[in-house]
């Protein structure tokens, strides 16, 4: 095994690193076994050089670990109430040179076991990594459901949740091969970044497909790939001007984690050894009137009983997910992080989790999910907020489900009341409750929620609409892959429809939308528009950074502006089933003097005196000069 | 006159100020007429010493003002844009003698004319007057609708809007004798504070019962009373335990102003010359994104044609009104303010008005009117909030509008959506946003909304639903005249209609509200809830101080605690239409071991173990021992 690290070595400079959980013991006896020692890796020159192994085995605090390497020394021993775990901190001196430490495991002096422990040297500008920026427009994917590059692994032995692909909650092949093999189609449509829902391990006997049931969190699910495979994934989409962000669940694990058959300590596991469903009632943390068990009973609940929640009040499992994050970072080259359930976790973790990651990458981004509509419990976690309690989070982004509502609400309506640019218009009006506005992840629609097509009635005009604003409106814009193909679903959320199979992905497919065979002129029509405004998005100071300036809407007709230095970007959005005609008047602020406008999505020039037509359910674009 | 002054000054010691705007000049040539000086007194003592008298008359401007009087000084003059104004900076000092202050007119060293200000003394602890608190509940009526305890005043000669109790817009008779005469009752049914709607003289063709297009600042209409009554009304308010507060507008004056016919400034209005309509978008206030035009639109633009929009950037329109307002708080011996239209008038005045009057009385209170449902826009205004921009309000107190939505949509529902007890955890849940959450004005509704019978479709058991909540949750109380006893109205807004008469207020009335007479049983039942309610509350520190605490709803039932010391209340609240069993477990962090308990709506007794039966649609506020 040593020479395979070797040999790895030598293929992928400084990156490198030799994935394996079990079987890491090169000398124990059968009394004492080293079954697990995680991570098995880290990195010389970390911002904070220490790191902690959390090393698993039968009756291993009985035994001593010991080290002999030039700038590595072990500064704490800590035991858990379990005697199968040994928490070791290491300290690694900048000056040390990468290679393997070998870890001896002694009682009464004598060697019981052995381990190696690799050491590496980082990439260049590893730090100071640039996250993805309102510059990027993210594409989000399920991997399951995108495309089978490699059938070999659509079944793997010992993984008991098998290939079934007309079952909508079953694997459907989908991979890491997959999605290399279309990051050309990707990059082409406009995008710049790509967040596949997560890869590691998810050994459950069902809905294993999706990923959020880590079983093992420093290893990907083989049914996906391997490690190196995702590490590849990451440099390809590079060479193509992608960055990759990761999934992460900090909140729960798959019901068939390893550690659930011998937990690592007694309180590693929220409402220990009883399922007790979450509330979902995310108020609760910010709330000062709520009752201590329903705060609780939100952030210590499950999810479902295949999803045990995390005590991350724990020390040790605080330190392990700390430095999963940052493992996964630099050892597969990351642009960013989305982390799923956000606000489930423990709050205080959360704080050290976020501040700790972005300590050591400044200029990285992550999103949290916190599925609210209230726009003061999302502007809670965002960095910089000036929170009631001294919060302090150090959260970059989070998801912006408040302006998702108002996307789709603005155009359909919602609960009898008329569709109306208002709500959109009082949704950014929001903004100044953010810190960040513009850091936020704007999207249209994700694998938890109906596709926007058919949430939308199916009505393309007001579909198109939808993507106008995602991408001009401020913050960072974020489609899930198929919504460029008019993807449907139930109206009413069925997650295994959500995530239905891209056209295309899998040999044999009748509709392939990479080529564009066979999808239909409505499909075509769509994705030449999302390619064309992502394309033009790219080159875009006045949407990354621009001021945003918007005027109430008239006759349903929403009117805003981009503004950077000399670049200024209008966007039209009627909504009005009429053709309407707007009195620029109105706009004189902006506008000054009679401007030549073109419009990016028609390609058409307008010269703006007076009054403006704008076709009834449409949108421009206009670039002034 | 200044014999009548004298007189006056004999029965309220003090307290009196001899109020005329006409006719004041005492000595003056034909050309240069002295016809408004304002404010025509002051006080001794106040934390600012200075006060600023405006002076209208022809070619006022062209005289020079005089005073030899020991402690008070000229300051400065200043004139306007308008030949026809003069502006007296006065200095008061601390030792100043009360008395009448001669103010000589003037020119070339010769007396033109000479006036009259009245210097007096404070009353005893004025500027420490404590304002309404979380321990008062507030009684609004609309004087027009009350009752008329005087018949002379229904028809004043010279004010040409006329008596029509037929007509929903037109005068009703009701006036300041008929507040007097009903004191006792309204003390009775356990209110401790009086908001009439504003008193001052509404010379307007139509619509002058409402009172808030104000023609004279300084003067009571003749149809409600004098200024003397009013200054009755208070003192006998007091002595029955209440306070009274003062509707003030800053924001418009009516067509009729005596402005209107000589404006002090040509920028004295706000879009001066033409009628301008504000596009009531409050949010454009707080909002980072928003035009400039709308801006403006929205604190410039005018209400209606016959209320001008007054720019109260011009400084001698501030100066006015601050003084206007301190003037009516020491002269009719106030509780606190009521603010109509709160953030229509300009930001940077709003925050000095309210700046100015916190100063010189600490423990005022003062509400605003924000008639908004997002809890950011209301929370911006409240003092002590720490705003993205920097703004500082001295606000102490809001209308709590979204604790308001919310006590209708949880008990009926909303746009198709089911009643739920959620909605209003949800808006409670907001409260930290707020700095002070527990001096908001809570309300079941005003002048402006649908009756909140009639809102809650006539459900009587739903009605005391709201009541509940309105008498137990934070926040100050406030209820409408008639509520008591089921008035209703049509469910949109219908002003006329919403503002009905209160039985037993006019002679020959066949229902009398106030003995009861001809109530139906269901009026009685419900005016008895009320006074037994807001009685009870009276005495409570748990209410008025008390922590509150509050449960995720469960089966549509609501519970909250409020706990001050040893002193608990316990509130469920259960809308569900069936018989609720609580599971008392869950409330165990509040609760502790078995409890005996008083239900203070049944005056039955509880022992709170295990199980705890509700009945549909009720409430229990129970007392724990």
């Amino acid at each position: 095994m040593s020479s395979l690290v070797s040999s790895l070595n030598k293929v992928l400079s400084g990156a490198v690193f030799f994935f394996c959980t079990f079987n890491l013991a090169q000398a124990q006896t059968s009394e004492y076994q080293v079954q697990h020692l995680e991570p098995a890796s880290w990195w010389i020159g970390m911002k904070h050089p220490e790191v902690q192994l959390m090393v698993h085995g039968n009756k291993i605090a009985e035994l001593t670990p010991v080290i002999d390497y030039p700038g590595v020394t072990i500064q704490k021993i800590q035991h858990s109430d379990n005697p199968n775990y040994l928490f070791i901190d290491l300290r690694i001196a900048d000056n040390s040179a990468a290679g393997n430490i070998e870890i001896k495991f002694q009682r009464a002096g004598q060697l019981i076991a052995r381990h190696n422990f690799l050491l590496q040297q980082r990439r260049n500008g590893s730090a100071q990594r640039q996250g993805y920026t309102p510059s990027d427009a993210i594409y989000l994917l399920m991997p399951d459901r995108f495309a089978n590059g490699n059938s070999g692994n659509d079944n793997v032995p010992g993984y008991s949740d098998k290939l079934a692909r007309q079952v909508p909650g079953a694997r459907h092949g989908g991979d890491i091969q997959g999605m290399r093999l279309h990051l050309a189609y990707i990059a082409g449509m406009g995008f710049t970044m790509l967040w596949p829902t997560p890869l590691m391990e998810n050994a459950q006997a069902i809905n294993s497909y999706h990923g959020y049931a880590a079983t093992d969190f420093y290893k990907v699910d083989p049914r996906f790939g391997s490690n190196l495979d995702y590490q590849q994934l990451v440099q390809e989409a590079k060479q193509k001007g992608m960055g990759v962000i990761q999934d992460i669940v900090l909140n729960h694990i798959g019901s068939n984690h390893w550690w659930m058959k011998d937990l690592p300590t007694k309180d590693w596991l929220n409402y220990p050894g009883q399922y007790t469903e979450t509330n979902h009632i995310r108020s609760t943390i910010q709330d000062t009137h709520a009752a201590q068990s329903d705060k609780r009973r939100f952030a210590d609940g499950w999810f479902v009983k295949t999803m045990p929640d995390m005590n991350q009040r724990n020390p040790f499992l605080a330190n392990y997910l700390i430095q999963n994050s940052l493992w996964w970072i630099e050892y597969a080259d990351l642009s960013g992080l989305r982390t799923d359930t956000y606000s489930y976790s423990d709050r205080e973790f959360l704080a050290r989790w976020s501040h700790r990651i972005m300590d050591e990458y400044p200029q990285l981004n992550i999103v949290g999910e916190e599925w609210s509509m209230n726009p003061n419990i999302i502007a809670y976690w965002q960095r910089d907020k000036n929170n009631h309690d001294n919060y302090r989070s150090s959260m970059p982004s989070m998801m912006d489900f408040p302006v998702y509502q108002a996307l789709h609400t603005s155009l359909i309506g919602d609960a009898g009341k008329p569709a109306e640019m208002m709500t959109m218009y009082e949704a950014i009006a929001n903004d100044f409750i953010y810190p960040h506005p513009n850091n936020l992840t704007i999207f249209e629609g994700n694998h938890d929620t109906p596709r926007i097509f058919s949430a939308l009635n199916e009505d393309i005009a007001l579909n198109k609409l939808a993507f106008v604003m995602l991408a001009t409106l401020r913050g960072i814009p974020q489609m899930f892959y198929g919504a460029e193909i008019l993807m449907t679903s139930p109206k009413q959320r069925d997650d295994g429809k959500v995530r239905g199979d891209f056209p295309g992905g899998w040999n044999g497919d009748q509709v392939n939308a990479f080529s564009g065979k066979n999808l239909s002129a409505a499909q075509q029509d769509m994705q030449n528009f999302v390619r064309r405004l992502f394309n033009w998005r790219k080159q875009q100071a006045a949407i990354h950074t621009g001021k945003l300036i918007h005027f109430l809407p008239e006759n349903n007709c929403y009117v805003y502006f981009r503004i950077a230095g000399k670049e200024t970007v209008m966007v039209v959005i009627n909504r009005n089933d009429k053709n309407t005609e707007l009195d620029l008047a109105r706009f004189a602020e902006v506008l000054g003097p009679t401007q030549k406008a073109r419009d990016i999505i028609s390609e058409q020039e307008f010269t703006l005196e007076h009054k403006l037509k704008v076709k009834a359910k449409s949108a421009l674009i206009l670039e002034l000069n």
